[in-house]
């Protein structure tokens, strides 16, 4: 039966332990398409994992699975979860990862994956992503009913949502992405109507960068600027080269867009 | 509909931006096979992309589609092409990234992206990988013609060669590429017919470097040494080791190789 | 014809010669399922690719073809082999890459890969990759029967087990890869049904470990503390920190267990 189910992990692709999983994966449904999102969260940060699904997930299909596994508390008493939104389905620990990509599409039904008949015969207490998550997708793209692989925990859910700018506002964030290029990637949503006009005022880390540029090749070499990036949220970027070092600020460093009323 | 599409970027592999190209790709046709040749070009060095995508696509079947992302100048007046030649087909912008492949495959029609009917619906001006090349990927797969996503435009293409060896020949070209293990590839071929024998000179930066040996298990140890590579170019190894290193030469220095007659 | 192909090399992933494999794959059966074990075995070291092959074949389900190339002698005399145990495939040099796995599925047939008709047509003498490995998994997926690939040569293979640990006992090994949270593993088998208990004592490079934790959340933090880890083997790890930075002691670090009587 011909799924797509995407990974997103804090695993890196140096060990066997994303293979372990598509093994898994794979076993169960051999007709899976598997699609990997990132393996290079940096490790334990659950927060930027959340960020990266949220991102990414609505570019696939109606129907599509994204396991995602970022899990510090493996083992210990935190929940494993399998939901259901309206086009997609989410796969992970209970530790806040879903909060974002939950804001986006609401889950419909979330279940506890506690029902042992879906997981591996062996659980190690150290890898639920090939032991626990892996199976439970596996079996979802096979067509088992959600409520079957544990009780419905529904009530429970939380959501994230970023400060988003509207008129007139001042809206304080943090950078919580750094990417490929240096540019560093705020929670704050920009709206696809509005952009980031002349009248908009950003700083990162205290420091007023140009506003203006919409695309790097408008922007001035060397230059940090602020633009509402291609998922829709603010971002940093020097053309041609790396915000990140050029402002010498990373990962949670204070943002603040101040829209003066037109 | 069963296609191949390659990826090539400078994306690298810690973000979303790779997976929201794929989630395009398979939103549009989901029976596609997706192989990444490499998101880890240089960011904006679109010489070495055009490198690595002529050195991979002809192992690929006919039919396959190569979608490559180096785009510097994403947003500005660059046109985004596709092309396609007897066997393999080119999606990308044109910024010269297509000139060493179209070197080796001539397309026969090359269009300009224009027809926003085949973009996806918003079309963000930082990230066209997404809305605007992977949707004509897709679209191409499914069959429709090529004609239908913009105007051909095919005079203005142009390709790059390399020099390549001949006997009693004296050829200078540079690194154009560092690979994994630290071998230096120039941008000169050599005959497969001919390889490389004991009356060629070859010198780096310079500095001349052994010839001889057509394996790294024939060279000794820790000397730099140039070989015929596995894609045709003049190389320099070190057997178990780096010519980065042990050179100290990288990207850009100049490369001679002199074919005494024989 | 359907059929899994795993690829675990040392060739990193910013070149192109991953896709060329795959590419020559897909040009003979364009209907495998390609999954990637790992790029990023340390160059050369074919005892970390044994190492990692162990650890993650077994996931994967029964006719899945192994393609694992970590070939410093590449074009010299060493044999290119295809190995067929009971449930997997195995394909690449004969330099000791399949010794583990050959332990935990020895296999029934071994061939050596000298028939030239299942080769490229052109074979580079550095790139087997390409030219003689991945035509050889791709013709097998496709039923090709081993025999028809080269002469049997199976009375010649070897294999490599870990000591095991059991009771009363000291055993000692070494630490044979590092994994992307910084944790080391040593070449040590835990039975899953006996565990690490409190009495047992490990050193890593003469140091004593914490042992006890079953998993990193019962783990004090920035404290080294060894685990069965997921794989079965000997673990130290950090909670939410790196053994490798704590300990300051990477690949080859010599560890000893001691099991006292109960």
């Amino acid at each position: 039966m011909r799924r797509i189910v995407t990974l997103l992990t804090d695993f890196g692709t140096r060990d066997h332990y994303v293979a372990a999983m598509k093994g898994v994966l794979l076993a169960i449904n051999p007709a899976l398409t598997l699609v990997d999102i990132t393996h290079e969260v940096t490790p334990h940060n659950v927060r930027e994992a959340g960020f990266l699904l949220a991102a990414a997930f609505s570019a696939f299909p109606a129907g599509t699975i994204h396991l995602a596994v970022v899990d510090p508390g493996v083992g210990s008493e935190r929940r494993a979860l399998a939901a259901a939104g309206l086009r997609h389905l989410f796969i992970g620990p209970d530790n806040g990862l879903f909060d974002r990509a939950f804001a986006l599409e609401p889950p419909r039904v979330v279940v506890s994956l506690e029902n042992p008949d879906y997981w591996r015969p062996q659980v190690s207490p150290t890898f639920h992503g090939r032991d626990i998550f892996a199976p439970a997708a596996a079996h979802l793209s096979l067509g088992v009913p959600l409520e079957k692989l544990g009780p419905v925990v529904s009530a429970r859910i939380q959501t994230t949502t970023s400060p988003r700018l509207g008129k007139g506002e001042r809206v304080e964030g943090e950078i919580i992405h750094v990417d490929r290029f240096g540019s560093l990637i705020a929670d704050i949503e920009i709206p696809a109507d509005e952009g980031l006009e002349s009248d908009v005022e950003v700083s990162v880390g205290g420091r007023r960068v140009l506003v203006g540029p919409r695309t790097y090749d408008e922007a001035p070499p060397g230059v940090p600027f602020a633009l509402r990036g291609s998922s829709g949220y603010l971002e940093v970027a020097v053309r041609e080269g790396s915000a990140l070092k050029v402002l010498g600020q990373g990962l949670g460093t204070p943002v603040s867009v101040h829209q003066r009323k037109r």
